[in-house]
């Protein structure tokens, strides 16, 4: 009945990929889910660079731990903070985690799985290289996307009236 | 058919709500929808404080040059990053803005409406007093939500051309 909530809530990091390559409408859907973010003052501070081609991947692969998550990928998706566009760095790297949720659950609705790769920002210098970026381009995720091989991950999370209180701190919320 | 992606695509900033009351399981139903944002190593740096007595809403508005939204909300959450679990602020801050945008389509799929408060983070320390937080607390956004009054406001975004490209910065996705 509520199917964003539903999807918002079964919504899980997949990490391991079949072969099979992601259609290029739903590349494009997604992009549009992310482009749709919210922002402040509507600065849409956000680039996004995708990227499909086996050398590309490869080297970005070299960039981060998690290689064999990003090598078995249908698609990566770079998502920047165009920093020439910034006005108030903690809102627009807020807009940029929004545009990110986006994409996560637009992948998620289109029968994809996806993660979203934070370690790689150890080498974000390297990424812009790779994918000949302006500096003013800072790298705030790498999205590894393609179909899910194997079971629904679990995943966890606190309980709500760990983290959300009534009326002031302390109240549960119940 | 991609109810997610269509209502990510048609969610708008409200701004101007009607008296009704905004029911409380829709409120557990939105603060679930952030529970399960995703978080760098999974570590849910985020804290919710839910307002809805008009004194404390009265307060808060106080603390914004956008008093009149407030004071015309039917619920606030004020969200927080609990820099005792932080890791990485970037990261950390990025997750605060997956779990608000979780937020804001969990309102907008049933039926009300919200906006993404910012500004009053100007005064955030203030509003650690007003809701008697820890320290630790770090003021993200405050959203106010209720019921929409009058018509779907407008909106616009960048065109996908100016903001997504293949492969290589420069090459316009098409």
């Amino acid at each position: 009945m509520h199917e964003t909530i539903a999807s918002i809530m079964s919504r899980r990091s997949v990490r391991r990929f079949t072969s099979d390559p992601v259609e290029r409408q739903y590349i494009t859907m997604i992009l549009e889910a992310a482009r749709w973010a919210p922002s402040g003052l509507n600065n849409q501070p956000w680039k996004f660079i995708v990227v499909q081609k086996r050398e590309t991947i490869e080297k970005l692969a070299g960039c981060t731990r998690y290689s064999s998550i990003v090598k078995g990928a249908g698609v990566l998706i770079a998502v920047f903070l165009d920093t020439s566009l910034m006005y108030d760095r903690t809102k627009d790297v807020q807009a940029t985690g929004a545009s990110i949720q986006n994409m996560l659950l637009a992948s998620h609705e289109l029968g994809l799985g996806a993660v979203w790769l934070g370690e790689i920002l150890n080498n974000k210098e390297q990424v812009n290289l790779i994918l000949e970026t302006p500096e003013s381009f800072e790298l705030m995720a790498v999205l590894a996307i393609g179909y899910p091989d194997g079971n629904t991950p679990k995943s966890s999370r606190k309980e709500l009236h760990e983290i959300a209180f009534e009326e002031l701190y302390g109240n549960q919320w119940r």
